[in-house]
């Protein structure tokens, strides 16, 4: 089945458009990981509480949300050992019935492409189809033939994507939203067209557009410019964008959009209790925030 | 000494401005590696076999480049044992005193791009110092405040980036040259004031621009905006540039950029012969090439 098919069942079944972001901010984990602490530790132990860590956020939010998005670049600083506990967590999550997209926001040259697309979404020699992606997050700033080696991909695995619209940081303006028409909007242009051709059933396509949560006005403009479009709305919680913000970006109830939470949801136990309950917690209230705020009139 | 000193110095010790891209298609290898062939080989069987194929390459062109640049989409493909086959040669290259930029072609949020900027620059927990590139691409779709991370790395260690400024691909001017100014026009305008602040005695910047060596009019338009800005010129050879494409990117003789070679290089003996000696021959052929377009009058 396609992504955009199996993402729009996944959603409706949980009824919660709410993506956690696995990015495990070694500063940040709770007191119990050490090694990630010490000065004195091995990457492999490092990475050995990475695993553990995340395995258990997976444990407290799997019956309650859709999807997952893991962050590469909090892998990948430690090293081959950090990559193999992304591979992990990827095959727990799929253990799991959660849907994958990959945080990689990778873009290159058509050979380039290839190879990555290969790594995240159809996989390379000998690699485990458990430990790849659904859905990859991709940057458009070398044009389609970047992106066509990821099309492609999508086409042969059932994969989806995520390009990159909008960012919700502060200076996501200085290159995004100059000249007219923008940036932004010739991407979202290029989206909608890269993903006429890859419609589910469902309505939606499998070429999603990422818009951060963070410009409410702009998300209600670029849902409209890209009517069959999923969108992926960083943002929620941590940045400041509310359950208000993302109503724009959906299309019928909880369907069109997934707000991804990572801070809010994975490091809620800011006072050192429970983690793996605060975490459950912090998810179940985003849910529940966000099902009044998509229920409540415009 | 920061990197736009050490750089400038490598490149007037060789008298030769030629970087050689380490990209390990795994399809173009030499006959004699057999693993990369054979669909029942394990990951970690591939992964010997580019890290062995990319240190003879080393071995052939070490004392003729200042430079190389492994590209690291060919070793995420073969996942966790890739990214150790990555760490190796970039070890195996500083043994042999060439300078190595990361081509990651990175871009994230703030917190994000610093997790990145730590895991190629500065070093995550355990890991080797001999493993850090001395810079790294990155890619500006998302403003300063996820560029900002990567300069301090740069201050913190004595790193280089290169900015994606111009790409050389066929699709490079969809989103690049639109706009007045053009998306590349105002990061190139960023590039130089993000550079302006690390200057080294050379009078280059630490803080570079990729413009393709494919568009040769735009190049000479942008060493002029840039004029402080060392250039990574890809698209010599095999994407159609040659060396008088190029010589508008330079300052003085082989001053102020590196020509990027990929395959030209690493898979010259096309027709099975001595790999090492076709590699050396085709670096030795390209730095003429250069020589001889530098040291023509304009």
């Amino acid at each position: 089945m396609n992504y955009a098919d199996r993402l729009d069942q996944a959603v409706l079944s949980k009824g919660n458009p709410c993506l956690v972001g696995l990015d495990p901010h070694l500063d940040l984990m709770p007191e119990e990981f050490t090694a990630v602490r010490d000065p004195e530790a091995t990457r492999q132990e490092c990475a050995s509480d990475v695993t553990r860590f995340l395995v258990g956020i997976l444990d407290a939010v799997a019956d309650i949300v859709p999807a997952v998005k893991p962050q590469l670049a909090f892998f990948e600083v430690l090293g081959p050992e950090g990559l193999a506990a992304y591979e992990s967590v990827v095959a727990a999550s799929h253990e799991r019935g959660l849907i994958v997209i990959g945080d990689a926001k990778r873009g290159d040259i058509g050979s380039t492409a290839a190879a990555y697309a290969q790594a995240f979404l159809t996989g390379g020699p000998g690699s485990d189809p458990a430990t790849l992606c659904d859905a990859l997050t991709i940057n458009p700033y070398l044009g389609s033939d970047s992106v066509q080696p990821f099309l492609e991909a999508c086409d042969a695995a059932g994969a989806g994507l995520y390009i990159l619209a909008r960012t919700s940081n502060p200076s996501s303006a200085e290159f995004q939203t100059q000249g007219s028409p923008t940036l932004t909007e010739r991407v979202a242009d290029a989206i909608g067209a890269w993903g006429a051709e890859r419609l589910g059933t469902c309505g939606f396509s499998s070429v999603g557009a990422v818009v951060g949560a963070t410009h409410p006005a702009e998300l209600v403009a670029l849902r409209e410019r890209m009517p069959h479009t999923p969108l992926l709305l960083p943002g929620f919680g941590a940045q400041g964008a509310t359950a208000a913000d993302v109503v724009g970006g959906f299309t019928e109830g909880c369907r069109g959009a997934l707000v991804n939470s990572s801070r809010g949801i994975l490091f809620a136990a800011r006072d050192g209790g429970n983690w793996k309950d605060a975490a459950r917690q912090a998810a179940q209230q985003m849910a529940e925030e966000l099902s009044q705020a998509l229920s409540s009139p415009a």
